[in-house]
């Protein structure tokens, strides 16, 4: 089954676009896990503890969400201990039942585009394949396809960054307007993976921290499941996120809207200082669920 | 020390810019590794095969090259136990007396940046940490400050994509002729990290298989070291690599001319049928060596 298919299924099942980022940034996990910022402690423990984290993260989100996006390199900085609790982690959130989107931002010429392909998109006995990763565009088509030749066949998905959500991604990505033109590759790489629900699966990262920008590459990728960063700590709000949706069918189908410290790290907040870590996440959950539901049930502007 | 003087010893002691590209792609392995393609058999000793041979080729080199650079793709899809084979081919280059350049192509947001960086270049008592690594700009200078911080600190090196050598390349680093506004970048980055030598551990990467570009793009880089792919395999030939070196006093400075499948696979060349390997990797390494030997023996165009 297409990827774009399972995934709307699953976000339709939870009714919510909500993604769930897994970033065990080791300096902001919570004092129960301390050791993984210790290092005079063996990297094996630590491992241990960033993958115990990110599975009590998966476990208190795993009936509300339909996806986790776990990012890599907070995994690959414990080396292979580090890549092994990423194994652990992913096929976790399988057991779950929840899709997995690796934020791993590969690219590379074509054969060696083929080999992260089969790293991070082809199953294994284990479970520790993704369902869908992030690739970055700079080396254009031919860096691209091997991974969209390897969802089709895989029946997995793509998000090619597009454009990104940090202060200073116009710098490249909008010269002359780059976004636009990788927006519309995104578009035509997608054409031959689209799904029964008429969407494809090759997807683009759009930062939710532009709006503007947001509704007009929408328009350059009408059947493009996209992937919202910058809700929550990087200041995106719930209606910054409309206009990648619009489907009057089906609200919920479009795009995701992904949520990592603001949810992992709400224990920091001044007013979660009485909670316990866990119980300060899932409230931060529930809120970012229910802002997004309020959001997406006011009617669509012009309708 | 700075990572570009280190570099430039390293490769005046070895007599050559050659830089041999260990990628360990499973399908072309020679017979006595063919343990690697078999997805019957468990990732461990895959990867075992796959580090083997990777040490082996470091091996018949480290007398005659400056740096190898690992490509971690072809590692990464032995999952965790491939990481491991990484590392420990890591840490015997570094036993050997090689610089390792990884070619990771990683790229994010600035926090996360820090960790990738972290992964790395920051040194570890296993040796195991590289000493540059390869790096994607797509989302702008906050993504790549982290490394630029990283290398600071560590007395390390990056070699930024600026134009690579893929057949697809220019359809987005040729849009509005983009990789110039990213050379640009990579100078100024580079400018806090200017060595004795006069030359920045901010480096990057244009493929050799573009010379009239490599030209120009020298002109907007005069003091960054470049890594040049496309030799051999990809088709570009010694002179196609000139326009990046031409200091007088000093001729091996200024880049280093990549080859990986050119040496490691030379096996598989009808010619070299009659050899083992490892023996025609040899030749094949020698033969580059002196062809590099030979073009930057010439006089250079107009002294």
């Amino acid at each position: 089954m297409n990827f774009a298919d399972r995934l709307h299924a699953a976000v339709e099942e939870k009714g919510t676009p909500c993604l769930l980022g897994l970033d065990p940034h080791p300096d902001l996990l919570p004092e129960e896990f301390a050791v993984a910022r210790k290092p005079e402690v063996s990297r094996g423990r630590r491992a241990d503890a960033v993958e115990t984290f990110c599975c009590r993260l998966i476990d208190l989100a795993a009936d509300r969400v339909a996806a986790v996006k776990p990012q890599s390199a907070f995994f690959e900085e414990l080396g292979s201990d580090g890549v092994r609790a990423w194994e652990s982690v992913v096929s976790h959130a399988h057991q779950r039942g929840l899709l997995v989107i690796g934020d791993v931002k590969r690219s590379d010429i074509a054969s060696t585009a083929k080999a992260y392909a089969r790293a991070f998109l082809v199953d294994d006995d284990e479970g520790t394949s993704c369902d869908a990763v992030t690739v970055s565009p700079y080396l254009g088509s031919d860096s691209v396809e091997p991974f969209v030749e390897t969802c089709a066949s895989e029946g997995k998905g793509l998000y090619v960054l597009v454009r990104t959500s940090n202060p200073g991604a116009a710098e490249f990505q909008r010269h002359a307007d780059l976004c636009e033109v990788v927006a519309r590759a995104v578009d035509r790489w997608g054409s031959a993976l689209v799904g029964e629900g008429g969407w494809s699966s090759v997807g683009a990262v759009v930062g939710a921290t532009h709006p503007d920008e947001l509704a007009s590459l929408r328009g350059l990728l009408p059947r493009t499941p996209l992937l919202l960063p910058g809700y929550g700590a990087q200041g995106a709000g719930a209606t910054d996120v409309l206009a990648a949706f619009g489907d009057e069918r089906h609200p919920l189908r479009g795009a995701l809207v992904n949520s990592s410290r603001g949810i992992a790290f709400a224990y920091r907040r001044p007013e979660n200082a009485e909670l316990d870590w866990d119980e300060a996440a899932s409230l931060a959950l529930d809120a970012m669920i229910a802002d997004l539901r309020s959001a997406l049930e006011r009617p669509a502007v012009g309708s």
